[in-house]
Parts: C-alpha cells; sequence; structure tokens
C-alpha cells in the first residue's frame, strides 16, 4: 500500500507522451486543450481610440469654450487636426484625431448660447484606449496547455485564429464487472445490486470533455474478463475497471490485467475511500485502472487519479485547481492511518461544512457537495477556522 | 440608470413561467436541470451488509477463538445462524448472518494452530452496513431543480429512474451588429474590427448547456436590424443582440426593438462594465438583451444577467454560487457611482489578486481570470485580507 502521492506521481509520470493533435474550427473548440502558442496578426486598438462619447481636444484647452468643428462616428477616418479651442465630437470607438489628446465626457458637457461646447468640471482622464496598448502585432495572446473557454474563444476571433490546434482526446473504455449488478432498468433481487458505478464513471468522462465507450457488464468469469479488457486496451487509451463490492467479483482481476500485458504499478493506496485502486500500463501508451466497487470511491479516485491523467495526456497546463476555505465546524475522524478524502459543502458565507457521509457505499452524500476536502495521515482533527484545500466539485 | 440588483431583479421577475419538460434518457441528462423528485424503489442496503472483508461474530466473543463455520460470498444467502464462538468468513458486501453482530477486519485477525480465528485487537466497530440505512424505499434521493452531476447520474442508475424528466432548453439567438464587424477569417481594415464578441457569447451559451442560434453580423440599417430581430424573437426565447463598439451602430436599435413589440424594462444599469446594457420582453415569454459592445462588458453582463435568466427559465434552484475569499492586494479605483466588477486570479494560497485590466475593450485581461469580484457603490477600495465575493468563471 502506498502514499496518494506517491500514487499520483506514478499515474503522472506513466504519461510521458502527449496525444496527437488535430486542427479544429476556432468555434468547435470550447473545452478542447490548445497545443500550440497563438499570438494577434494586428495591434489591438489598432489606433488611439475614443473610449467614451465625447468631444476631443487639447489638454491644455479644457476650461475654454471650445469650437466644434466636425463630428466624428466610429469607423470613419477624421477630416480635421483639431487645434487651439477647437474640438471634434466623437463616438466610442472613432480614432482620435490629430492634434487631440484627451476626450471630454459628453454627461460633463454643455452647449453655450453662442453653439461652443463647454466643460463642466476642471480636469479630465484622457479618455484614450492608446494603439497597441492591450496586444501589439505578433504579440502572444494565448499558451499552449490552456483549457478553451468563452474569453479565448473570443480572442481567438479577435486575432483571426480560426482554426486552433488542439489535443486529440483520449480514449477511454469502461467495463463494468461482477455478476451481482443488473443494469438500471432492472429491479434487483435481494442479493443483487444496479449497475450506478459505471453509468456514473460515463458522466465523469462525458463532464472531463472526453465521449467514453461502455463496454457494459462483463460475466464473472476468467474468460469473459481476459476478452473484455483485452479488446478495450487495443481500443482504447485508458481503461476504466468498475467491479461490484463483492470482493469475489473482483478476486482475480489483477491477475487477468497481467495475463493481458498489462504491467501493475500499484494495487493499493492508504486512502479511504479507495483503498483498493489498481493502475497499470500496458504497451507504454494505454493505461489501466481497477476502480473500486463502491460508488463513492469510484467517483473520489477517477476525480484525484483518472481526470489529472486525462489532462496530462491533453498536454493541459492546469490541473483542476483547490481553494483554500476555512472550516465552519470542527471535525474529527477515529482513524488516522489513510489519508482521508470527505464530501464537503461551502455555505453562503463561505466554510467549509462536511455532509452527512456513512462511508465509501453511501451514493447520496455527494448529492449536494460542493466539494472533497482531504485529510492527511496521521492527521485526526480539522479544527474550525482551519484552512483546508477544497477540490470543488 | 438603475442599480445591477434591480436589473438582475427586473430579468428575474420577467422569467414568470418556466419552460416545458421533457423525459430523456437518464445517460443523456448530465447538465439538465431535473424537474421531477425522484424516490427510491428500494431499500439500501437492502439488507445489513458487511462493510468489511472479515469475520461475522458476535461482539461479546472478539476475545475468545472462534471456530469457522462458513463461508459467504457477495451475493449469496448465508446457511447458517451464528452461535457463541462462531463466526462466518464474509465478504465485503454479503448479507450479515443471523446472529452476528460485527464483523472482524481481516487484517487483525490469525489462525490459531488448531484451525480456530483469533482476533488481535481488543475492540471493533460493528463494520455493518445497516438495512435502509443510506435510504429508504420511497424516500427522496434527488430534488426537482437541481443540475444533474455525475454523483447524481449515479443515484438515478441505483433507483432505476432511467427516464428523468427534464426542464427542456431555451432556445437563444445571437445577432450580431455593426459595419465595422468582419468575422474572424477576415483582416479587418483600419476602420474594422473582427467579430470576437458574437463568438464569446456562442461559447458562453454553449458553456450553459444550451444550442445557440447565430444570426450572423446584421447589415447597420433599421430594415435589416428590424427584420433580424422580428425572425429571432419568433423563433427564439432569448435573443441577445451584441454590437460593434461604435454608438452608431446601437443608436437605433432600442428604437427597432420598440417597433417590433419589445417592452422595453431598462437601458441602463449603474455598473462598470456593462452600463448600456438594454433589457426587454416579447409577448410575455421571450426576452431580449442588447449587450454592450466591449467584449468584457458583453462577457461580464452575461454572466451576471443572462445566464441567471436561463436557470431561471429552467428552473434550476442553485444559480451560480460565489466564494468568499479574501484579497491578497490592496485595490483602489478613483470613481465608485457604479457597482464595479473585475477580473481576478486565485493564487494556490487562496488569495484574490485582480488581473491587469485595462478597462471594457480589454479582451486579454480575462485570459488567465478565475473569477470576477464586484466592488459596491460608494466603495473605493478592497483592503488586504478583506472577504470578498469571488464568482468564478
Amino acid at each position: 500500500m502506498i502514499k496518494f502521492e506517491e500514487a499520483f506521481e506514478i499515474v503522472q509520470n506513466a504519461a510521458n507522451r502527449t496525444l496527437k493533435t488535430e486542427r479544429v474550427h476556432f468555434t468547435d473548440s470550447m473545452g478542447r486543450i490548445l497545443a500550440e502558442d497563438i499570438f494577434s496578426d494586428i495591434n489591438m486598438p489598432p489606433f488611439d481610440k475614443s473610449a467614451m462619447d465625447g468631444f476631443a481636444c487639447r489638454k491644455q484647452d479644457i476650461n475654454n469654450e471650445l469650437e466644434m468643428i466636425e463630428v466624428l462616428q466610429a469607423g470613419s477616418i477624421p477630416k480635421n487636426k483639431v487645434g487651439e479651442n477647437q474640438c471634434i465630437k466623437i463616438m466610442t470607438g472613432a480614432i482620435i484625431p490629430e492634434g487631440a489628446d484627451c476626450v471630454l465626457m459628453v454627461e460633463y458637457t454643455e452647449e453655450t448660447p453662442d453653439g461652443k461646447v463647454r466643460y463642466t468640471k476642471r480636469s479630465t482622464n484622457s479618455n484614450i484606449c492608446y494603439f497597441a496598448e492591450d496586444i501589439k502585432k505578433g504579440g502572444l495572446v494565448l499558451t499552449k496547455g490552456i483549457e478553451i473557454k468563452p474569453q479565448h474563444i473570443a480572442v481567438m476571433a479577435s486575432v483571426g485564429a480560426v482554426l486552433p490546434l488542439v489535443s486529440m482526446k483520449p480514449r477511454i473504455g469502461i467495463i463494468s464487472t461482477g455478476d451481482e449488478l443488473v443494469e438500471p432498468e432492472y429491479i434487483p433481487a435481494s442479493s443483487q445490486i444496479r449497475n450506478s458505478n459505471g453509468y456514473q464513471l460515463i458522466a465523469q468522462v462525458v463532464r472531463a470533455g472526453v465521449l467514453p465507450h461502455y463496454y457494459g457488464i462483463t460475466e464473472d468469469t476468467r474468460e469473459a474478463t481476459f476478452n473484455v479488457i483485452t479488446k478495450a486496451l487495443n481500443e482504447c487509451d485508458i481503461v476504466l475497471l468498475t467491479g461490484g463490492v463483492s470482493m469475489g467479483a473482483f478476486d482475480f482481476v489483477p491477475e487477468i490485467m497481467i495475463e493481458t500485458g498489462v504491467d501493475i504499478k500499484f494495487r493499493s493506496i492508504a486512502v479511504q475511500p479507495g483503498k483498493p485502486t489498481i493502475f497499470g500500463t500496458f504497451q507504454e501508451n494505454t493505461f489501466i485502472f481497477g476502480l473500486p466497487g463502491n460508488p463513492v470511491s469510484s467517483y473520489t479516485q477517477f476525480e484525484l487519479l483518472v481526470r489529472p491523467l486525462i489532462s496530462k495526456l491533453m498536454n493541459n497546463c492546469h490541473l483542476p485547481k483547490s481553494i483554500k476555505i476555512p472550516m465552519g465546524v470542527e471535525y474529527t475522524r477515529r482513524k488516522s492511518e489513510r489519508k482521508s478524502f470527505i464530501p464537503i459543502t461551502i455555505s453562503p458565507d463561505g466554510k467549509v461544512y462536511p455532509v452527512e457521509y456513512h462511508g465509501s457505499a453511501h451514493i447520496h452524500s455527494y448529492v449536494f457537495a460542493d466539494g472533497i476536502v482531504s485529510i492527511e495521515i496521521g492527521k485526526e482533527k480539522l479544527e474550525i477556522g482551519e484552512l483546508v484545500d477544497v477540490r470543488q466539485i
């Protein structure tokens, strides 16, 4: 049994090659991982630009009555130069005319009886967005490895990066094992349980932005298990096995993994929940997890180990972030020989409260959870007000 | 000009009917809003169940040598009752046999020379998951209005809710206006800018789980604007107009909205960025926003006003949550007559740092932002250590 941090390192280091890349239309790139740096092909702003609707003039003239010599729309070229005690009525986004070094906000101006413009305040900002102040032509605007969000789509649009290079998605296979499992549409007999883990994993994979392949519930025999693992290893980049809760169902899985050619890297982790988590590699580029049969364990180990592997394979530079938030209550545990992960909610006033949690089979404990908090080995208590790392889910 | 809070209330109250509902397969329900309460059709656990691999026995006998009378797999029915100084070897998930009231963890047991089982510790937990302790048959497991996540899919699977009722998604139309706009694949002439807002909005709508309809860039004439707004109002539940930065381009939009039959509820909000945000309703069930032409303004007002409207229409009971986090630096602003929203990052040690931000045209300010912090009207400074509300993005 190894520590969680070691398990995490083993999984991350196993992913020593990243997936291939492909070009997609930028409008289809939401949630993908950018696989190239993107540079601007233009200056932004492309000229000194008015930040306001108002009157462009010389700063030294703002306390004088000004003669309006032109009206300037955005998208038009100024015809005149602004001289002493002159101004040009200007719209937001229009080019600052030569001679002017500020824009008086229209709200603080008035017309004099003889049709001149008078500023009603004593001082002004320049109210100019200067040439290339946001970005210079050739400047780096987006870096390799980011997960593409709406604001990045806007940046791509603004620099004409219409076919960005992104990482391909891993193929992920999900195999459910255990003769006691029945699919959700059936009513389980007394010794049976419905397959909830398989579908939870499918949804977790979908949330990670990847389309999973579900291999169904495999019959609890060595032959069927060998065949489905072999098939999945050859078709996928990552294979997830999820068992029923019975040991029986999972007994021979590590042995069969070895028979299929898997190099098992670890068989259990000093964590709660998720101790019986198996990880192995196949022909260097394929990864297999035997996830615990309990739904909370399976959920947690997917988020903590599998999802960061998916990110690493796609060369995503941002692993899911934790946030430090204070505990709203004291929390104690009786045993501290494993690192534990507990479901929590975050209250409106920004404090962490553990939710009712009966252990790794307690599928409902995560229904209202906002995140997961970890408690280190040897630590029995989280104090009120103590800052804890919250992994939001 | 109204306060942000009033604008928010007006938009939320305008949505006085929720969208229709539909049944989808639970495997297609990720991210949808549940439109019914879901109850369990079974007890969980369905029997007193072993939480461990070990030996089921009577607590009063744990310091005696025990005779093993049976081996019990998960999924099997116990044949024997456990009597005095007897035990049954039991796997995780198996039914607790009659007579037993605890399970000794296998790790803390040893075999005696004459084949009996001896416990190596002095006390034990029961290590039993009791009948129906997680959920009773008929018990409420998921409530109407939640956004469906992987853990909820697991719960649906476990109770056989394979065709949950969910809210239909609103139809959202996006119209770009402004003759100075060119689509991203073109190189803009000096007075032109690329249409980044339209595509940012499309991506924001996609991130909100809805497929948008894009009406393209509309010619800057009253007739074309009237026609596209009329068409969009008749085809969509929510229409988003996004202008170029020029006032010219947007000048006649409110007037044309009124001509199409829109009842304008407000034309500007005391916020920075996003002051020139227009909102109106059409025939009670259709909503239209004129969003500001600057990309940061448009982005922010979509997240702060449009997204909560989408949630309200789908009867989502959880509006996006803010989290309270302390400032890592002091932040001051010169003017405080509007509520302002600034892009921030959250540092690994859990503090808030504003990112470089030149104002509402500064499209790159949000590239590395983790969230938005608001500063109330009249407030000029955020102190170091002050708890601020972070809306994560």
